[in-house]
């Protein structure tokens, strides 16, 4: 779906948001590995908004730190709001920054996170299609509180917004709310941001207040309410208790998605997706996993309970036993790794290997069927095809400085408990003896080994018993 | 509870689930370890079905293959669809498989995996006293959607079922729907689905509907409709979220019967516990245990937050801490396991023994009070009563080629950073030293020891500081 | 918010609670930590209340034994029912450890563990300036059930209390029912129960009911009913599904509690966090993170999931990565801790440390910029400032009798697969040759190395290919 008239969208995100009672501004605040300022963005972006204004104040650094190596950082044209004067003022700061011939503008909200594309793309269809001025986003809420009432005239059309505390016990009655995001006509935007900021204040908190827009705009019978499908679709947020609930639905609305494109999730209720991650049909996810970032799951892969996945790829058939931790990295087809591995930055492990129980890998390729099944750390390495990696082999890439290779050929067998200093080379097919600490190559078919001579005492043990 | 008299039952099951988009047939999918297939079948044997006759079709090899190795096989009976044309064809391919003896066939579905025993039961019981020809399973629905509605008469019969295309807007208000689960006196069976059959199809999709049954059994006042305690119950499977959503129902009903049974659950949300689990009184589980296959776990157990257990045995007052991973193993009674312990198949850990953090155990057994405490691999070993196994001790079990076993005695101490380097004894009483490779036995009470000897080399660090 | 009259307590808690199925008595069942008499405790102290009284009957000495320790012994003045035979006779063998001198005497039931002290002070102010001598707590529930009814008279005072066997249809039609709580002026009590008892018992349970107080109070217009602002806090304890709810109900109040005061929780339904823990704003906690004991939390500290932390300090900024389990245990600011790292009792990590996987210690103290990032035992152990021990490292702490400690100097460097006897000394600078196995202490700026010197022996391997 595609708007049918271009538009641009500024974004209120100047506020401190003192309820979150955090060092960090609201917008900053993550959701599932994106800010909120990020999902609002994108959302505006994805429902096609040509230019995006973000108005901010507090901590602008950050914000525009944060957004500038965004993908989409050259559609997004910030705004100062030195002063916090209200959410007039606010779009008063950004209109330098719109494009006049641009014919609609939205006005977003930096702390309502879950609406997406389509929904805005919608709004924006029927605002256009109606020829009005001014849309207002509204939401039907069950208990409406303390929000803004909308006054539809006998037509539908929207007649003015009432704060609570203006309005009569009817008024009071009605169900439709203010959710505080616009599409205005950009000439109209224009002409009446300024022609609120010159009428000045007249209230108690001393602001200058978006919703005179609507007066504006109903005078001439050219605003409409445009309710939302669901109301979570507006929640915004104010405090943790809200981010997290916020956290919940995007999460949800996530899940469904897979779900429906053939992902079985045990339960959805503990299993978090990040909006960013990819998966294909026939995937299983066991409760307590975490998928984050670019990673991609591939076809019939099967991930048990607790795996932690950050911008990693796990090929088709690949099984992850529980309480996998990977971070850049990569699984390929019919691997089998777990449970509790630790895959780092780098580690690459090749089709139908086996990485077993409190392996970390780091910097390594793993070539097909390789294994390293048991208490292993490989750092830097390379690993041949089908050869096999004892237990509590170490790679000692580090001297103190700097790092170096190890490098295990093809087929060969690495005995138990054995230390590899490197830089060193294990050839083809080469043997390492059990508990060996080897400093020298070893090469093809041969056997290195470096131990200690057994010697057994008689009669150690005090011949009392205890 | 027993059924008032013998019955027989036919399970669709022949279709492929499109929505499901998977390569895997819908029925084959598996609930809580089990295939929906094996939830529908179980729940009907229990009811006491004499004989079960699934209707096979799409990847009818995959779903004999998996019900041929269970407990059950005999009183399996499968019949072919080899074209899908409708439901009332599916169970014409069934009756040759009938016995024509049995005076009752409970048709069920294969993608409504939550019926229990109990309530089928019921069904057959009622249908029975009432005498009827034909019972047909109704559920209540706050939303009936476009479900088939119930049409009673004024005695409370059942006249008719509407398909809400063709219902009028009264009939639209009816609540009490057709959930597609129908019991049958045989007889009327053998002769209705024959003439429906003849009748030939009549609707858009071409197909012939087990609906038509109930016209027939109406004609003569002998259908009934029999409403189902809580719609869960009918839930059917027809994409992956109704697979969430059944797994949820299964899941919590099986969590309910344990809680009642004694057992603390500190957050049912994040417990599973398959249906084949067993548990004794006053075993807690923390949050995010999984219990699998054919476990069971012994009075006084505590298992500590995402231990996950399948078909291993838990002794009375064992406690699992943290993140312990069970495959077929055993643990006594009052033994301590974890955090972070793998125990592989033949895992065999003694009374009152200790296996703690990164130890990974295989066909091994620990007698009475022994221990392996750290970052440990045993495999192919038996170790003696109170025997203490080092930190960083591995069973070299594994030459290329074979497996060797090793054998450690009755109170040997088995220094750190170990290697043992099977087939080996160490002798009751004996020590190792640490960090010793040992190739050869040591006998009763005398120190093995193998490592180099140290030397220090004085001024070696870079005298300037960095 | 403090009470307006001084107050006393009596909490029954004499029954075995059968439906729990448990050996233990139900009140010593834990909830977070804290048995169901510790929370009633608690609750009642925290509200002002100047003696607590618990009735006690079975297993009193493990209740006793419980309460003995708590930093409020003091308060606790436990008296004992031999025999059950009903609330009023439990009453009455408090009687006499009561205070007649503290004007009001609160009866709270060790089985309602969610009410919370500013209800408790809410009850007493309202029924102390209301100048009653009963005030029975209520609850207005959707489905009342058969829990006895409120009958208030037309002025809204407590009339009666309806037994749901004995109530009318329109008796039974109020949803306002007896919460088993009460605030008794302390001299009606001490007449009301001995005349409760010498009436004797006229009912089938041969028992003496403490809602016979009502009619003795109402007699004179001097009971009141004070409902409960949400049924949840009197939510009672019969059975592990009760426990279940009240567990969750405490938990969330308790997470609720922290998201206001600035954490972060990802997903409060997957968080626990012990009422007895504390954290600072900017904290945040991943899924699955458990939180236990006198925890405390700093500013700005991150905690992967699937974390357990019991009884530790985590320092401002510190990360612990997922599956980090640590018992009593101190991690300084900046520190970082995991993936699957186990800090046993007295690990003591400094600032700016790496402690990565696989790593487990106790006893331990590392100095600022240390590091042990892989594969590790450090036990009785201390590590200067800025070294490095290697992955594989084990301190050989325990030689089958005592243990002994080690230490390691400043900026050392313990290469990987080494072994450290103790007790033994590495000095300040100093290296360790990977794979050694050390007895004695190597002087700063020494280089400690132990190992076999490494032979290649060429064409081992089978020259026939597989």
């Amino acid at each position: 779906m595609n708007p049918s008239t271009p538009f641009q969208s500024l974004i209120l995100a100047a506020g401190m948001g003192t309820r979150m009672r955090s060092d960090t501004i609201k917008v900053l605040h993550p959701l599932l590995g994106t800010p909120l300022i990020g999902h609002v963005t994108r959302a505006a972006l994805d429902a096609g908004a040509a230019r995006v204004v973000p108005i901010l104040g507090h901590q602008r650094e950050q914000v525009e730190a944060w957004l500038r190596p965004q993908s989409y950082a050259d559609a997004i044209h910030p705004a100062f709001q030195d002063e916090q004067l209200g959410t007039a003022h606010a779009v008063a700061c950004g209109l330098p920054a719109l494009d006049a011939d641009i014919p609609y503008t939205l006005i977003l909200s930096g702390d309502v996170p879950n609406l997406d594309a389509e929904t805005l793309i919608s709004m924006v269809n029927d605002a256009a299609s109606a020829g009005c001025d001014l849309a207002v986003m509204t939401a039907i809420l069950k208990d409406p509180a303390s929000y803004g009432r909308i006054i539809r005239s006998a037509q539908g059309r929207l007649n003015a917004i009432v704060e609570f505390k203006d309005a009569t016990e009817d008024q009071r009655a009605i169900t439709e709310i203010n959710a505080g995001i616009y599409l205005a006509r950009t000439s109209f935007l224009l002409d009446a941001i300024p022609a609120i900021m010159a009428a000045g204040t007249d209230n108690a908190q001393n602001e200058y207040y978006l919703t005179d827009l609507v007066a504006l705009a109903a005078k001439n019978e050219r605003a409409i309410a445009w309710p939302v499908a669901t109301p979570e679709l507006v929640q915004g947020v104010n405090d943790r208790l809200d981010l997290a609930r916020a956290t919940a639905f995007v999460r949800r609305r996530t899940l469904e998605r897979w779900m429906r494109a053939g992902v079985t999730l045990i339960d959805p209720d503990r299993t978090t997706i990040e909006p960013s991650a990819t998966l294909e049909p026939d995937v299983t996810l066991e409760p307590d996993v975490t998928i984050c970032g670019s990673s991609h799951i591939a076809r019939g892969a099967y991930i048990e309970q607790g795996c932690r996945i950050t911008d990693s790829h796990v090929g088709p058939g690949a099984r992850l036993l529980a309480y996998s931790y990977l971070t850049d990295a990569r699984v390929d087809q019919n691997a089998s790794i777990g449970p509790f591995v630790h895959l780092r930055p780098g580690a690459d492990i090749g089709e139908n290997c086996k990485v077993g129980n409190f392996v970390e890998i780091k910097k390594t390729r793993l070539d097909k069927g390789a294994k390293a099944s048991h208490l292993t750390y490989l750092g830097d390495a390379h690993v041949g095809q089908n050869a096999n990696v004892g237990a509590g082999t170490i790679t000692c890439n580090y001297d103190g400085q700097n790092k170096h290779r190890t490098t295990i050929g093809e087929g060969a067998f690495i005995g138990s408990n054995t230390a590899l200093v490197a830089p060193i080379a294990i050839g083809d097919g080469a043997y390492v003896g059990a508990g060996s600490t080897l400093t020298d190559d070893v090469p093809p078919r041969a056997l290195g080994i470096a131990r200690g001579r057994q010697r057994n005492i008689e009669d150690w043990a005090d011949p009392t018993p205890e």
